[in-house]
């Protein structure tokens, strides 16, 4: 085997005495976390409703490759005020030819109206959405169901990380704890005026850099970037305030924005499922790592750098 | 002043009577971090001398834009055995006509000698170089200077964070602890293969997403990246294994990388010192946001969600 410079996500079928020569004080590598997902049998993987899917398509980029993003939306019983405001706008194709209209390195992907803040220009809302205040941002009085799965270290704040439907979930201490859906990476959350129930879901925004913590229990999340991530990631930047593009040139049109159940022949996406044995030994092992590449495990792992493994699934739905 | 849609960095001059009545449960709004650091006296500032600089020219983009990188290398005692290295392939000028390898979205950006691994068309390696074992990766045995700074928000393995002369320094507990710069999004490290030592400092990567903190103490930290952050983290993605490019043509080309020393006009880069009021109170305030968009404070803060603010200098030195 030619060994590539790999930082990480080595596979290693099998250590050679030669190898372990060199680090004659470490144990046998184990496996890596991929190894153990790629093992993880059948059953340990749940299907992703359709309708639990926003299909974004962005106008195709300068080589003419299409950009599709795709993103699950966060489940019941979080954020359903505006998860349920942007069923209707994708039903009501409202976002077809609005476009990305902010980049900002390091924190956040945005896209909506460019035209929000002018009301005699502002593309008209669909009737019928909910304007849900922030006491939505989290639940409260035992509202959650039971969350389970491995357990993570604390959050920079005094909250637990648990798991409900393949999704991370911070859990205050107490009886009947508020929760809440936490940002990492690639996570998608609604953009907000100043007064906290000013989101409607219209405008929203990923997250492309450090998970910005600070924002849980601010804004509102409702979904989760799971294919096609990079056609946002790698957008150009804005150099206007907080990164919005200071001319309508910079902008990427959006084609559309569709749920998932309106598109034929999207495929078929699965989450490891949060409770399975592959699951809890995957973050172990992204806590500990002790495949080929390292020489000294963490101890602990952040929950946005154990994310919960999502495929395509192998056959079409 | 019209209300932007804005995340956060919300500059607020005066919070008026009706906007606080719109959340009347919440206390005034207080100074945002960014309102800290703008307000921090000159003497908190401290410049970082132009030999601590590197600077990557990338091949101008399609819009024929040019694109500099400005790194910062990490300071004596950490990781000075490849800061070395670098700094006599800098000298030697190895790096021109070299590439950006691998984009591996989330995770990091990698540059090099795309022939590395073929030895017969590898660029030859200037003489002196030194090889530095795993056992560089930490200092132990009190080899550190004295630590201070505010105190963040443990890693997620069992390490204090502090600081080091505007650097987040990890330190294990203990009489005499072991220490090692941390990861972040714009940290640059030195690629390798298998064997712990076989990173000369040739081959080097940022990080462009979630703070990979299983590469702590498992790769040398040696610099940060502290301007044009934008031209790696935009790059397109590689589809190759671990993010590799597939083919030469969709590599960027380095024109050059230089120690700041020998660019001219390059300007003068200050980072907020760690000691400073200032500092400990921007910290403070990202642990706690209380600034007018914010209705809930996290109560604490990750290493990596509290960069040390870095600004040019306002004259040309």
């Amino acid at each position: 085997m030619s060994i590539r410079r790999l930082l990480a996500f080595v596979i290693l079928s099998a250590a050679s005495p030669a190898a372990l020569a060199l680090t004659p004080a470490l144990p046998a590598p184990e496996v890596a976390p991929s190894e153990i997902v790629a093992a993880a049998p059948a059953e340990a993987w749940t299907t992703i409703a359709a309708d639990q899917l926003l299909v974004m398509d962005l106008a195709p980029d300068a080589a003419g490759h299409a950009r599709r993003v795709v993103i699950q939306l966060v489940p019941a019983p979080w954020s359903q005020g505006w998860v349920g405001n942007i069923r209707k706008l994708a039903q009501a194709h409202w976002w077809d030819a609005t476009a990305i209209t902010r980049v900002q390195d390091g924190y956040v992907v945005q896209w909506g109206d460019p035209d929000a803040e002018n009301k005699a220009r502002a593309k008209a809302l669909p009737s019928g959405l909910l304007t849900t205040s922030q006491g939505g941002y989290v639940l409260t009085g035992g509202a959650a169901p039971p969350l389970s799965g491995p357990k993570l270290a604390d959050a920079p704040y005094s909250a637990k990380i648990r798991y409900f439907a393949g999704w991370p979930i911070a859990m205050e201490a107490g009886h009947a704890p508020a929760t809440w859906p936490v940002h990492c990476y690639g996570t998608v959350g609604v953009g907000r005026d100043m007064p906290p129930d000013a989101g409607t879901g219209a405008e929203l925004y990923a997250v492309i850099g450090q998970a910005p913590r600070q924002l849980d229990r601010n804004i509102a999340v409702v979904g989760r970037v799971i294919d096609g991530m990079e056609w946002l990631s790698s957008l150009p930047r804005g150099h206007g305030e907080i990164g919005f593009y200071q001319t309508p040139a910079e902008r990427t049109p959006i084609r559309s924005i569709r749920l998932g159940s309106e598109v034929p022949d999207l495929g078929t996406w699965q989450y490891l499922s949060t409770d399975s044995p592959a699951f809890a030994r995957y973050v172990a092992a992204r806590a500990n790592r002790r495949d080929a590449f390292y020489v000294r495990s963490a101890g602990g792992v952040d929950v946005c750098n154990a994310p919960v493994p999502i495929r395509r699934a192998l056959a079409k739905r």
